[in-house]
């Protein structure tokens, strides 16, 4: 079935409630919104009164029941979401089925209610995140505040989610940061060297060895070429797939145990590791193999035109283990200061090659068996679904279509495919349960398809069928099933990620929310159980894991710097507080408790260096103190146990009331100070 | 009962799972666990099933039934919070009774999602809103970029919520905000001069009139004074009482239209307006009425025990019908570009009085008659129900028991009090229902207290009684009833506004959330219907409306720009996109819509000004777009028909893929372009 570019182009129109455009796609009908697990509730007495006079249905009731936490029952949220913020920079930790925000994690953007960003330590992650041996920064704009977190990835022990570390990458600016999950804080901020940008192209490997990234727009690694950027595009512009090294005990990205592959100048887009059978490799789509540039006011054609010509574009394939070798052997060139395996000698030792993949694709996933690679065409209504029995088959039997221009082998179609599914329009993204089921997200028909995957989950003519349809609201991006991009999915739930909410949500003004569906997958056929709004960012991809994998920290052990994990040498205890100077500089070892900073006066002369040695000293969990001065942009978190160091130039004079922000006792309004700056 | 001062410093020590310290207190004994609203739910079928699996209560199904919103149902959220963010610096916006965030407005802080603080106009609100006439801003911590929201004042006619502006004070930086909610956007960033800090002083008057903001720790205002600052406190310290007139057409607070009252040096605290009876009057809570410093690491006294010796502290009384007189007879002195009311002219026009309030007061709260003013003492386990009518009557008969030693009159105590009711540990905020009743929080017990007022609402031995009270999780600060601080509360609902959570939610690290919990009013019990993390904040007061009070754009009429909600004069319709060169500048009219930007190359040389004029040509509700260069900190975005202006320098040299952040149509990653800065 074929649909225009033009409609593509202008993307899905929503004109009222649930008008979906395309209609009735494929074999299977749209489903109604009768769903909701089968027949009257049956209520009575009080919770029947009740359902009434609010007008609830049967179904809403067992929608209710199914999606209910009680006060005081966390563990009734089962699962937990690790949702990119999108251009919030940020990450949105979710319980479900309550759909609440447990915590939004600064990382590259600075996070005021945790104090991440404004005078502490954290400072430096922020920061130093934006000092790349490769240059290219603004400086006018005060160095980056700002990220597009993309793809969050947990860490993973043989294919399972387990509960150590999440990265993520920043799609505007090609970095990744890394929060720990002992106490859910941000860690690291790596300018990954030659990536001026990066989409989905953030996984872990099998056993977390490496946490892979790639370019998305290719970069051009001289700067000093910018001239010629579009019009040498194919000869001076490289993408790069990056393999950053974890130290298994810390989490953080090691860059001198990390290395690089050289990609053609295509659009680089979605990634995914192998798994099980295909452990060792790595998939990544690409767009725009055409290798637009746009133009559309100076006479060229419009980028997303000129991106949408070829029939086919290309999905990477890399063999890392076997580039692991070639590293270890030498044979890499150093470019802004990471090891990378040149595009040509990634060809000639086998390490890179290309699948032909249907018009302008959209996500890779790999399915839990390791064996099926599913790929959605987004100007395609099919999935293709690829098996990389077959592939490896044609890459030993060197069963090769032609090579590229950059001398890349590209497999033939045929050789490697298993089977294909006509889901419906504009589909992007796949993730899986046990039983062998692929759930696809439509952005054009707002939907989502289930369908089967092959042996050894489904045979003959039930293996490659669509199975259900769920219309949503609206405009879904990526969607999520419970450990769904895992070895062992946990599928009783799915999380559509609309892009669009319209009439879903009270008015709140131009910027509507995003809406987070929650979809029940225990029923034969797929329900919608809840609307969830997202106003403060724009998720991309998220992960959902069984939240008792997490093991997090209730408290930190005295004296602990966040940022080492590990006792600070400056922490202080009741009975050590001190305030010394050395010439221009007071340094000043404090501690809080409730209710008093000591000392709760410091003196400074303008200009002076103010160095600030911060420990709380409460030993009770949840007893969190802030630390703010007036006018000097200083709002320090401390958790029990924490210290901070904080370090700024008395440049302005005046008396300024420093004070605890948090509510932390009924004299919390007490836990006052004063820092005087005399002229 | 007298608790020990010991035990207040000390705070609540939750060890467990509702553990209450101080036991029951009062005539009435806390409530167990088991409201939920009165008997067995009686499920049957699906949903029974459904509940018996996931093992919840009858009564855990009535407060499924009573909380749950089904997909597609906004008209069923009948309330929505306008929560401070507290040191978040925002503003959450959450529904009611589904306790889901609608939305979190950036006001203080820069917040990305809405591309707030990041290259646009709205910057020059952030930066514009830190350079008073009395300066102190340190310039080392490159302006403010944080605040501390406490208190959101939604404007009122009649002493009802409108539906039209909000404001939101700066505890830290003794700044204001306002909030347009016709597209729910900051407008405005006020940097009141003569004030350092602001705690709850932020109220508007009944009609709106003013919004009235008052210091917390007292300024100096002549900042070359630092080192005399504590020395000489009683002298040379002063708090203001601030009127910023509103512009009715836009909400915009206009200072030349704005006058403040000088007052004593007492840390002034919480404030309300008067209304109805007592409209034209203003009241400020004061705490450390003994003017302590502190000092602990001096050989001085802690400061929160030197600010809790007095057994009664002072609520200033203002009547600001008599102040705006005084002001346009010209009695005021201008300090730091406002007009003042001195202390002595404030006493001798009869414009200012105190009261005494029991101990360390926190929060005065004016009933939906006029005629109440609850204040709590929070070392006294008493709520204090002063009379208006007897406030008045004291002050038309100068029934004063002395001065203080600023000359102003103290009213007497027993003159003025209508009733005491003893509610319990640590009484904080108060606020009401229609039928008479108070709600109170008490953060020592973690309880609500309900009571009953006097005439005309409950008579004889029915007035000023304690009603009931509820266990809540864990150490409350403030409390919200809908619309419970106007002249019409609409009291189906309480949230109690808990610090601490502790066992309450998932395990997610060292800082935990919030705890926003639902109260349910309409049984003869309270009962709390459900947990709510807050995990972006800590929200210390909430405003909660009925929803439908809200008149809020669905779009833009086209080529808005949103800091004025005029026409911008550089918008551009689909044709008229251009770029010019004049000399170092590069200025570019561009248009944005699915998926394209036009023009989608622009080409600078290090060095240059570049000027952007972005027109979102869209005029779909939803179809917001974004647009972000990395590595130059722009992220700017743009819902349908608005425009944006962002300047920078193109300082580094390099390519740059310019991009859509928003996932707008299924070509959204195509919608893309470059900057080239050549060398």
């Amino acid at each position: 079935m074929a649909i225009t570019r033009r409609e593509l182009i202008q993307g899905a129109t929503v004109g009222g409630a649930g008008l979906v455009v395309g209609g009735v796609v494929g074999k299977v009908a749209l489903g109604d919104d009768s769903g909701g697990g089968g027949g009257a509730s049956g209520l009575s007495g009080q919770a029947q009164k009740v359902a009434d006079e609010r007008g609830l249905s049967p179904d809403d009731v067992t929608r209710a029941v199914k999606t209910f936490v009680p006060p005081g029952r966390p563990d009734m949220d089962t699962h937990m979401l690790f949702c990119s913020g999108g251009h919030s920079g940020q990450v949105l930790v979710m319980g479900v089925p309550s759909m609440k925000i447990m915590k939004v994690i600064g990382v590259f953007t600075p996070e005021p209610w945790q104090g991440y960003g404004y005078g502490s330590d954290a400072d430096v992650l922020i920061t130093g995140g934006t000092t790349p041996a490769g240059g290219g920064i603004s400086k006018a704009r005060n160095t980056l505040t700002w990220g597009d977190t993309h793809h969050p990835a947990l860490s993973e022990t043989g294919g399972e989610y387990d509960g150590r570390f999440l990265y993520i990458n920043d799609r505007a600016n090609g970095r990744i940061g890394m929060v720990d999950l002992r106490d859910f804080k941000t860690k690291q901020v790596l300018d990954v060297p030659n990536l001026d940008s990066s989409h989905g192209g953030c996984f872990v490997t099998q056993n977390s060895e490496y946490v892979h990234i790639s370019t998305m727009t290719p970069t051009l690694t001289d700067r000093s070429r910018a001239t010629d950027a579009l019009t040498k595009f194919p000869d001076i512009m490289r993408g790069y797939s990056t393999f950053l090294a974890i130290n298994q005990e810390t989490g953080q990205m090691e860059l001198d145990r990390s290395f690089q592959v050289e990609l053609p100048p295509y659009t680089q887009d979605l990634a995914d590791s192998g798994k099980l059978v295909s452990d060792g490799w790595v998939f990544i789509n690409s767009y725009n193999s055409e290798m637009a540039v746009g133009g559309n006011n100076e006479g060229g054609q419009p980028l997303e035109v000129g991106a949408s010509q070829n029939d086919f574009d290309m999905m990477h394939i890399i063999n890392w283990k076997k580039a692991e070798e070639v590293v270890k052997a030498g044979k890499t060139t150093t470019i802004n200061g990471v090891r990378v395996i040149k595009l040509e000698t990634a060809v000639s030792e086998g390490i890179l090659f290309l699948a032909p993949e249907p018009k302008s694709p959209h996500g890779v996933d790999v399915a839990p068996n390791g064996e099926y690679l599913t790929v959605s065409g987004k100007l395609d209504p099919h999935v293709t679904i690829y098996s990389f029995t077959k592939v490896k088959a044609a890459i030993e039997a060197k069963d090769f279509e032609r090579n590229d221009q950059y001398g890349v082998p590209i497999l033939k179609f045929d050789s490697i495919v298993a089977g294909r599914v006509e889901v419906g329009l504009g589909p992007l993204h796949t993730q899986y349960d046990a039983e062998g089921h692929g759930y696809t997200s439509l952005f054009l028909d707002s939907a989502v398809a289930k369908w089967s995957l092959g042996e050894p989950y489904f045979k003959g003519d039930a293996a490659f069928q669509l199975v259900d349809k769920l219309k949503v609201n609206y405009n879904i991006g990526h969607l999520v099933t419970m450990e769904g991009d895992t070895v062992k999915p946990d599928g009783k739930y799915l999380v559509s990620l609309n892009k669009w909410s319209i009439d879903r949500f009270p008015a709140i003004g131009t910027l509507h929310p995003q809406n987070f569906q929650l979809v029940d997958l225990t029923g034969e056929k797929m329900d919608v159980l809840s609307d969830t709004p997202i106003g403060v960012g724009e998720p991309h991809y998220v992960q959902g894991m069984k939240a008792d994998r997490i093991k997090a920290w209730n408290v930190y052990p005295p004296g602990t710097n966040p940022m080492t994990m590990k006792p600070d040498p400056e922490a202080v205890e009741a009975g050590q507080e001190r305030s010394e100077r050395n010439g221009n500089t007071v340094e000043v070892w404090m501690s809080v408790k409730r209710s008093q900073f000591k000392p709760d006066i410091i003196r400074a002369n303008k200009g002076d260096k103010v160095v600030l040695h911060i420990t709380n000293i409460e030993k009770t969990p949840d007893a969190t103190h802030g630390f703010a001065i007036p006018r000097y942009n200083v709002n320090i978190s401390l958790d029990p146990g924490e210290v901070a160091n904080v370090e700024f130039a008395a440049d302005a004079e005046g008396s300024y009331a420093m004070y605890c922000t948090e509510f932390c006792s009924a004299l919390h309004l007490e836990m006052q100070g004063w820092m005087l700056v005399s002229a």
